[in-house]
């Protein structure tokens, strides 16, 4: 396997179906929040993704029996509007990669005209808050105008970077005419990050109109808050120490308070 | 030379083979496995694989003649039953080659139409094991099914991945509808280990019902043990270092206890 | 996508037009010269072209649109002359990808049939000088002597390299019978230098015959100098230190010095 | 670009050339020996080859002209023996360019029908030698037989490996039925080997059969030696101190044995 391939299961008809797309990146919040979605809605698989920019390797479930890793679509419905949702084991390991596999990725979802792609994923912000913040971006103006009631954070990320697939099927997909949403939840960067995840999927339910069973996402959460809330109660404490070190020179030097930064 | 290559020397008339594969990997435990098998064997080479993935030089021989790096498809017949080694210098390098040269492989298996290909590996666990357990993992479940007698540990391993060939050639194998079984030796990870290279064979053969002359790799196994019990026996100290440490306060800082532990 | 991509969205009628690329590099030099030269002409953008070895990533404006990353073709027109300038956000990440895009760019700039190719860069040197030079490099001896009048130094680099963009353009042009002439202002290396643009640009304005208002870009290099001012003073600072030391035996051993020059 | 590139300049007509190829490698002895040979003979450039595996650059010659890194074939006559020669600025920079580069170079030799290709290089063995011995390897007996009266070391490596072109050529070119012989000249490893690629083409001067003036090459490599001599020197003393200190207890721990050792 030399290339990127794509099998198909089955070719459903789908009318302007919504797609939403959560594969792993930061504190794997996008992930988290679709697979979630994937146990509390009735989908079926219709198309696997595998490539040889996926690392080398099957994962063995408990029976034993191996899987080889991939990306996967599923389709549901709810309320008579079609969904797509794209989740997977992993995303592509090299930068090109990442370009090829967001291409295969489109050309599925191009045969299915979506309606908007959803895209989903953590914003590493290094530090720890009460509440993360849902910021989007699109990728055209129009989009922006219809989202107008959901009230979601477009501005104030000028310059910023949108990184893998997330930001890819927005960059690729505008030049097919292809819609797309990116919305991207507050996170710490180094942890997984379920209540980032949470957040997340609360925000999207709104914003494509569905309703989830966010009960076991919340439990999940919870156990991230306290997480969390360990790396805040660290954090607060080594910028005390700082604060203490260079007002009353209690650190003799710098290695000292090097330490006690880091 | 920019893509994997396959020569057959011949193509040799087999009846549902048993393929073996044992490829560099984790201690070299499938390697040394097949290695020994092969020298112990009244083997035929019929298929070569180059491939620019693999590292770009030649090994000398002790005449001083030159062989360009491979891998290499041999066969031999045991009581009626065709069997089929994959063995070689190196697997391909970067991750994508890997499931290249896997697809090459199992093109040339495709056309033998296998009855279940073995691959060989070991299971790095990072400590040394008085009797290093075999695992196994399997690309259907009808396999578990039909190795139930030969007691192989198909459970206990839930999420954990196969890396490299031994992986592949069952993931993707499955996509092709050939079935796969993984045996994976217990080791330690860091050092070349043909004490569980003979476990793995002693049990290979029992699966596939073979008789292998074993005292050679008795030998070298000897040997693994010796450096092993060293090994053992380190940990053991730095164990018992470290719950005096903890218990009697002999160590006067975290930083210490590191230095043992390491 | 795994191919880099041109896409164009006009063919316009140029004649003999005059190139100017200015892509990222040392310092960002070429870049900010060629990005102050679109700002303050008046060009129109006719190709783009996009590439799996650029970053995987979009890039968000200030309203939350996200544009992919790519590099650009302009056209102008001064005095009769026409003109075709390469800007972008980024160059190939790897090696191979430098040939591949600079033999895309060269595909397309063959078919306008450019007078000359000028390629503008950052020379590093590795430290701050009150005048940076601009040295020069050609593609063939005829352009060395057509260039005479503008005293461009085009030796005293004997076994220098050009990396990227601006010395493919040229190396790869050659082969292709296309003129092309580097222009490279010595910089630190380390900074982001709008001095050292300004220089290239004021150089390179004289070169092609244009005027451009520079008003802007003097600001920007007004800051850079402060900046590299400072740096000049702690490695002045350092070099006495160095001095003193190895004048009066204040160092005990190489050790010592070498840590005062680091 | 995004293949290696061969393009000549004039196909000659040769007779069974020999073929002697040296390009940078260990202590750049077989690119250092090649080079003063082409420096010696009136040779004739005849076919390039590009290639994006080589490092995106042009190299700047005293004039301010820039040439494209490359490769080189060069043909001459010598007693009514044609040769070919070699040479070029680089090797591929990845493993896999390696294999690619080594086919198409075949590819070029195949045409011309070589009697023998001589591959030159350094062997490293981390220590200064007096009189560095030439090793050789061969990619069929019968060369090591017809090769017999030259007394070219072509034991003593079992298992080594041989890496880059001069494996390659070797490796690859037995798979097409060419023959070929290296030659490896004994050097430290990190340093430019100017008399290591003396011995060497004494050597091969033997074996081809003809004359090179050596002056200039013998002043670099009297160069070569008082450098050499001196990290001698180092060595030995490293050396002693360290028994020093193992027997009389002069140094206080094994963090000064070490630092005596590096």
């Amino acid at each position: 396997m030399k290339e990127t391939q794509v099998i198909f299961n089955s070719k459903p008809e789908l009318k302007d179906p919504i797609v939403i797309e959560g594969l792993p990146g930061i504190g794997l919040v996008g992930k988290i929040a679709v697979d979630h979605l994937l146990s509390k809605k009735k989908t079926t698989p219709f198309c696997e993704i595998y490539s040889p920019y996926f690392p080398p390797q099957v994962i063995t479930d408990k029976k034993g029996i191996v899987h080889q890793v991939k990306n996967e679509f599923h389709h549901f419905n709810e309320n008579g509007q079609d969904f797509i949702i794209i989740a997977g084991d992993f995303q592509g390991m090299t930068p090109e990669s990442q370009y090829e596999i967001a291409g295969k990725i489109l050309d599925v979802l191009e045969e299915f005209k979506p309606k908007v792609i959803y895209t989903l994923g953590g914003l590493g912000i290094g530090k720890v808050v009460k509440r993360p913040a849902v910021f989007a971006a699109a990728n055209n103006a129009k989009l922006i105008e219809s989202h107008k009631e959901f009230k979601l954070k477009f501005t104030g990320r000028e310059g910023g970077g949108i990184f893998g697939a997330s930001g890819l099927l927005l960059g690729l997909g505008a030049l097919r005419e292809l819609d797309g949403v990116c919305l991207m939840a507050e996170t710490l960067g180094q942890v997984v990050d379920a209540k980032a995840a949470k957040v997340l999927l609360e925000k999207l339910s709104k914003v494509v109109g569905i309703e989830v069973d966010m009960r076991d996402l919340k439990k999940k959460a919870k156990k991230t808050e306290e997480e969390l809330s360990k790396i805040k109660q660290m954090q607060d404490e080594q910028e005390h120490a700082l604060q203490m070190a260079l007002a009353g020179g209690q650190v003799s030097s710098d290695e000292d308070v090097d330490r006690y930064i880091r």
